[in-house]
């Protein structure tokens, strides 16, 4: 396979699509619509789920495992939920194989192993969860419950892409239950922002905080929280959503607790989520015609060392120098990878991890251990230097700060240059086709409006800024009043 | 619920049942023989598997992550190995469910919405990673390939028990691919080495390394290594397993490389796991009638601390002693709760963190801050004894190296004391009645004699001991000759 990639000015769509494949990220399975993971996309997500681990759990969350299948049964109880789901749901009804009489070496249902009642693999675990949490919430004393899930889950969609948008992926998913509404809804915030703060501190991706339309929100939810990213073609991708439940599985399952006053009352509720689309997002934010382009806190590799060398001696002299560098590089707790194999030249290397996205190469050779110095190169600037070899540790350290800090202000000045406030409908679709990105417009809160502006040009209603000012304007398609501006854009 | 606990010596089973549900380990769900794990239950699961993931890393190995879903086609490649799993498989046939006609509010699988092709549940991952290795093996250079995956897996099994025998339930797989049968023979030996280490060390476990007869071979390996533990009712734990799988997968699979000589070949391979069963181990191992014992390298709170106060004024007193105290602990890496809860008293806080195994539990009162002093108990031996504030955290760390170790010796201890050594059937068959525990016996070879001494005593063969000395000896059923003793034990 060609190592070289389409452009993205060519063909942003064939880009990422080669991208993922080429970089180790991620190949299409044998099961339709369903990734694997492959190690160095993997390590990524390991990555990524640490520091929202850590994050969780400093927030006072426990993780938690819940079945992977949901009895029809429960699957129908919150009728928004479900009507939501069932179309897209992968559907388990027999629980044995049998040889197949007809074709002998092969294997058929059994059909006397028909299950009593159908089981759907999760999309989702409210209902799930919920059924659970009806034995363990009697008293005012047993909330607020908060409690994390990494998991597995299923949507059969029609359309796949890596990471983007897969028949299983993996994901985080929050259930919490609260005694009053308020505490709920600072819950959900709460999740948008820790969301928000990943995203920007450590993928480097600027995100809008908001709400979604009626249109748009999670089915079950009173009003879903989320967080918006900007790709590098124009469109957005909605990177982590958080939702006030309301009382509306707590009703449907039937959870509720005795509060302090004695009285029964029905629990309150949110879910959120992150999954593994948000590789999707980091690649789409940062990457460029040589590859990927990784900030510092996630790559799984942030330096690399390529020896150069004509012979075993120079290797060796070379070897023992990177020996201690590597050393005193970990002992900061920098990840560090030293490449000796033989069987590739410093070229391919180069190119190889340049396509890998490791922020920093360093690179070594015999004038090098001469004169004490190596050749440090940047991945996202792929500016190169050459440094005292005295100094490697504490420069590489401010390096890494400053790549990552880089990365976060490239792409947020993309977003600058790429949101357009707008006043009419004529300046909103050329806005939409001229720079793509956010486009703010005043809009009259109906989703017909809704659904019209998306008929002519495509683009939805990413959110509802949670920052938007009150102010008066008329909406963009039909002059009817509007006291605040949302965001629209294509989306992924 | 009372929290009172069945004895063991009443009814062991019943004993463990309770034990799971009162200290909030697991409990059974709405789905048939798939369990929650409860946030206690799922802490020591991530312990473990922090443990176990650093110990995969630093032998080579990388995570990654395979579908859920198996085609029928490729479950069906490996004969063996599909007969083995046919059986218990749950089998997803439709995508979609729809409104049910007949009743309002219910919904029914798509009839239209039926698969072409019937996607099984994995039980295990062997046939999708295989199929997937063929893209990535083609050569010697791709060789070794070192891979593990942290899954959920699913066994439709009949009769279930929390932890130990559950429909659903997590585990890591390792899935590795190597030039030559002895590489590939090695690396299982490794990850056995790596199961044992991990079971002696962490869980305080003792076990037998040794290979699995032939009945008891995993469905389609070579051979099978594993680690076999004793729980305190004289029965058997297969703890963990690692399977050469000779070229069968890659055979199956197609999948060949090119050699150095530039042959083609078929690639050799081992498969390995551990799963939440080990949690089943660790209860069965360690705990008592009062509740969980745990080894504090996996226990998720290591010490409490309880305060003994009549009025807010000493409260206040002992917790600014107590968050000096918490903090130093938390500096060592000792993790520590300090339960200032007011909704319980000291009573019946000392019981639930007896239920909960609490290595070591800390009581601080009035008279404690007056003296300097603070008492100390252990959950494993339930001894108390009062010590200067001033020597807490030194103390702390040495008492929790000198518990872990304690429950090492009294497992190998007892194991020691239920191993007995035998040589005619007679013997046997008192050995298993009496003490049960494993029973070392020489043994024919053959199948139809396992399969006989099974009818008569429930006994199998758990495996062939790795340390098995070459000796002369007569089958104690057959009396055929026999070269090496084998053990026995009734199991889980």
């Amino acid at each position: 396979m060609s190592k070289k990639l389409t452009k993205r000015s060519e063909d942003y769509s064939k880009w990422y699509n080669e991208l993922v494949v080429k970089a180790d990220l991620a190949e299409n399975s044998a099961v339709r619509g369903c990734m694997v993971i492959k190690p160095y996309g993997y390590a990524i997500w390991e990555n990524m789920q640490k520091e929202l681990d850590r994050m969780f759990k400093e927030t006072g969350h426990e993780n938690a495992y819940f079945p992977l299948f949901v009895p029809k049964s429960l699957f129908e109880a919150e009728e928004k939920n479900a009507e939501g789901f069932a179309k897209e749901c992968a559907v388990v009804t027999h629980y044995r194989l049998q040889n197949d009489p007809d074709n002998p070496g092969k294997l058929r249902v059994d059909p006397e192993a028909k299950l009593e009642e159908e089981l759907v693999v999760r999309p989702t675990s409210e209902a799930i969860i919920w059924n659970t949490y009806k034995g363990w919430i009697q008293s005012y004393r047993d909330l607020p419950l908060l409690i994390n899930q990494w998991a597995n889950v299923v949507r059969w969609e029609m359309r796949t892409r890596l990471f983007l948008r897969t028949a299983e992926f993996l994901w985080q998913e929050g259930h919490t239950a609260h005694a009053t509404k308020t505490e709920a809804i600072t819950e959900a915030k709460q999740m948008q922002d820790v969301y928000a703060e990943f995203a920007e501190n450590f993928m480097a991706m600027p995100v809008i905080k908001g709400v979604k339309s009626d249109s748009e929100r999670f089915a079950g939810a009173e009003d879903t929280y989320t967080i918006e990213a900007l790709m590098q073609d124009g469109k957005a991708l909605q990177a982590g959503t958080s939702h006030f439940l309301g009382q509306n599985f707590a009703k449907a399952f039937d959870v509720k607790y005795t509060s302090k006053e004695g009285k029964q009352e029905y629990v309150w509720a949110t879910s959120w989520g992150v999954s593994t689309r948000l590789i999707g997002g980091l690649i789409m934010t940062h990457s460029d015609d040589l590859g990927l382009v990784l900030p510092p806190k996630l790559a799984p590799i942030q330096v690399v060392i390529v020896p150069i060398y004509k012979n075993d001696e120079q290797l060796e002299a070379i070897s023992e120098k990177v020996n201690f560098l590597v050393k005193d590089l970990r002992k900061k707790g920098i990840s560090v990878k030293f490449d000796d194999r033989d069987t590739f030249r410093p070229g391919a290397k180069f190119a190889e991890y340049e396509l890998k996205g490791v922020p920093i190469r360093i690179a070594i050779g015999n004038r090098d251990i001469e004169n004490g110095t190596l050749e440090i190169a940047r991945r996202d600037t792929l500016e190169k230097q050459t440094i005292s070899q005295d100094d490697t540790v504490v420069f590489i350290e401010k390096l890494l700060e400053e790549i990552q800090q880089n990365l976060f202000d490239r792409a947020i000045n993309f977003r600058k240059e790429h949101t357009t406030e707008v006043n009419d409908f004529k300046e909103f679709k050329q806005a939409i086709k001229n720079t793509g990105g956010f486009v703010s417009a005043h809009w009259d809160g109906t989703e017909e409006t809704e659904d019209r502006i998306k008929e002519y040009t495509k683009a939805t209603i990413r959110c509802i800024p949670n920052d938007a000012i009150e102010e008066e304007g008329v909406c963009v398609l039909t002059g009817k009043p509007s006291s605040k501006r949302v965001l629209f854009a294509k989306a992924y």
